[in-house]
């Protein structure tokens, strides 16, 4: 019992990377445009009703309470509804499901999702990412993201055996599928040996085991499955989503061996769509750090809780495994503009379900992906997206 | 041929001041406790399936990007679905509206909106609404929020006549009505004399012309109207919404004598709801500043354009007036806590429509309320909602 109620028309990125030669509102037209052009039968910006800009862009700038309002004066298209949907790693995937219930519920019928963030344009050190994770319980004790996750994957390697090189194969993975997609930050191979040999950041997770900071942009259209076809033939439907939270505090934490709000997130986004994860052709899954798609694999239902090591290793995950995960690089290679990612994740999965994944491309035997994303205060919150081909 | 799908069931806030003694989840757990316990039929927390989060939060605390994930487990019902919006000085509005397309979508049944900022921790200097205003074309200029207002009123002097005695006298009704309102800030009379006579702060603006900065916390409970009746005989209906925004910078006005995002968002709203500004009852407008309510009362249509000034000397919108603005004191006297504010003022029109507005009162005739926010870079964006008891 699918609810395949909204339609993505239309799905496109700027390519991420260190974009200092473009403005905020230039990476967001950018990433308009492309997804307008990816229109089948065309696309009229004027058509668009609503906007919902998935967006930290605040802190970085120095400034906050902009929403997203100066976002539609720069896509040509001021004067349209827009919503700043801000809900940290989420908040792209988070902004897909409310332009989703937009039209689900009849009040608008075009809208554009659109994630963008600058990151680069300050050091790591004063940067979005830095600050995104800081605050005041975190400002006084130096919790930055990789000393939130690390003590995840101590544990999973004390209950369940995961070694090092286990968490360099994801990076291993990543970064070959990054070299494959001409979007992604990163474009070079990584060994095993250069994960292992990279610096320590914070035990054990090394350079190679993070993410980078990228500048970036992407935007999905939206409209109702009824009036899909005006644009496509090839609409990908909004089969469900799921968001959950969490106790936001790592005192709080019920486990150290899963994100319980993956894990939530998921069963609601399953429940919504009628659909396991045994369903799932592919997915895009949140990599912030090696450890982090390990727990999501296992947190996903797409393997066993302890399994996510192994099966990394084995390459269950890998493009021509039994569920390619992260085929577009991931957060590891393809980068991590906070606002953009999420819906970068589901321009991949929009555009793997149509088989347009070029040299990346996965075997669509069901036609669903799952996209996902994990983070805020102690991993507190997480977003589960699925799409499908299917009517 | 309203709306009405989704209704109003619960509606509270914790006084707005200086709430130092309380932290901003203490707050928000105030704002949650006062709306569940309006409730008619009694309320389990656990029944929320969804909360929107309305909060600008980030700047003040030196942190962003933690979402709304702190609130749910500070409210006790860590888990379930929670979303930032955040869309300026209309956050809180814009919240609302999500809130209710969330319903209306048919994936959640009870939706929590929840407004909450500190804005008293920091100096006014460093503070929130220092900050909301400055952004990188507006840190270099000085572009404080009342820099930006100062000239729609000198424009709206020179075109229409308006004098400083009108715009104290926005000041001077929505003190009086202040002082009814159990939960305002600022609980005392202001004469004329008083407000012509307080410091200038950027001509023709003086300090009480100007809202001020204040803590506080305000919620409200939505279902479907269906459902409605298992929590309340009195539900108040969302009748229909408008968001618009308009050019971000005051360089790209087309004019000074009007917000044009208050005058589509409203059409927008008017046209959802079919209903016009003769229908409503009373209102809640965005009053951040004395010019911004005569601005607001001419751009809702309350009143001819240029006669906003002579309207409010003349009680037009005086508690016993045809449309009554601002009964709760408004921003001017209730204060401005950013993402609660929005909130805040649809709290108001429940209860005025269910006629417990106590002292403040207004005559409920054709059962509609109107509510109305302004703001972001350049006012370039407004959103407006209306609540009808008609079914």
């Amino acid at each position: 019992m699918s609810w395949n109620r909204v339609a993505v028309v239309g799905a496109g990125l700027v390519k991420f990377g260190e974009l200092f030669d473009q403005s905020y509102e230039q990476m967001a037209a950018g990433a308009f445009r492309a997804a307008a052009g990816h229109v089948d039968k065309g696309f009229d910006p004027r058509e668009v009703d609503a906007v919902v800009v998935a967006t930290q862009r605040g802190t970085l700038w120095g400034q906050e309470g902009i929403g997203g309002n100066t976002v539609p004066s720069a896509l040509g298209i001021s004067g349209v509804a827009c919503t700043r949907v801000e809900n940290a790693c989420p908040s792209g995937s988070d902004a897909f499901r409310v332009g989703a219930m937009m039209v689900a519920s009849g009040v608008h019928q075009v809208v554009l999702v659109i994630g963008v963030e600058k990151m680069r344009d300050k050091s790591s050190q004063e940067g979005l990412l830095s600050r995104a994770a800081s605050g005041h319980p975190v400002y006084n004790r130096g919790e930055t993201a990789p000393v939130l996750f690390a003590p995840f994957a101590t544990r999973h390697m004390h209950d369940f055996g995961t070694t090092p090189e286990m968490l360099a194969a994801v990076a291993v993975k990543n970064h070959h599928n990054g070299c494959l997609d001409p979007y992604a930050h990163f474009r070079y191979e990584v060994t095993v040996d250069q994960v292992l040999s990279s610096p320590p950041v914070c035990h054990p997770l090394r350079l190679l085991d993070c993410c980078p900071q990228t500048d970036g942009a992407a935007a999905v259209i939206l409209t109702s499955a009824e009036d899909a076809g005006r644009y496509t033939d090839k609409p990908v439907l909004v089969a469900g989503f799921g968001v959950a939270t969490d106790h936001p505090y790592l005192h709080e934490k019920s486990t150290f061996l899963a994100l319980p709000a993956t894990v939530e997130a998921a069963r609601r986004a399953y429940a919504m769509a009628g659909l396991g994860p045994e369903d799932m052709d592919m997915a895009e899954v949140h990599d912030c750090f090696t450890i982090t798609e390990i727990l999501d694999i296992e947190d996903l239902g797409f393997v066993d809780k302890g399994k996510g090591g192994p099966a990394t290793l084995d390459g269950t995950t890998s493009l021509g495994g039994r569920i390619p995960v992260n085929p577009s690089g991931g957060l590891l290679a393809k980068g991590h503009p906070i606002g953009a990612t999420g819906v970068a994740q589901l321009v991949e999965c929009t555009w793997q379900l149509r088989e347009e994944g070029g040299e990346r491309q996965v075997a669509i035997r069901n036609g669903n992906a799952l996209q996902h994303n994990v983070g805020g205060r102690g991993s507190g919150v997480s977003v589960v997206n699925i799409l499908t081909r299917n009517r």
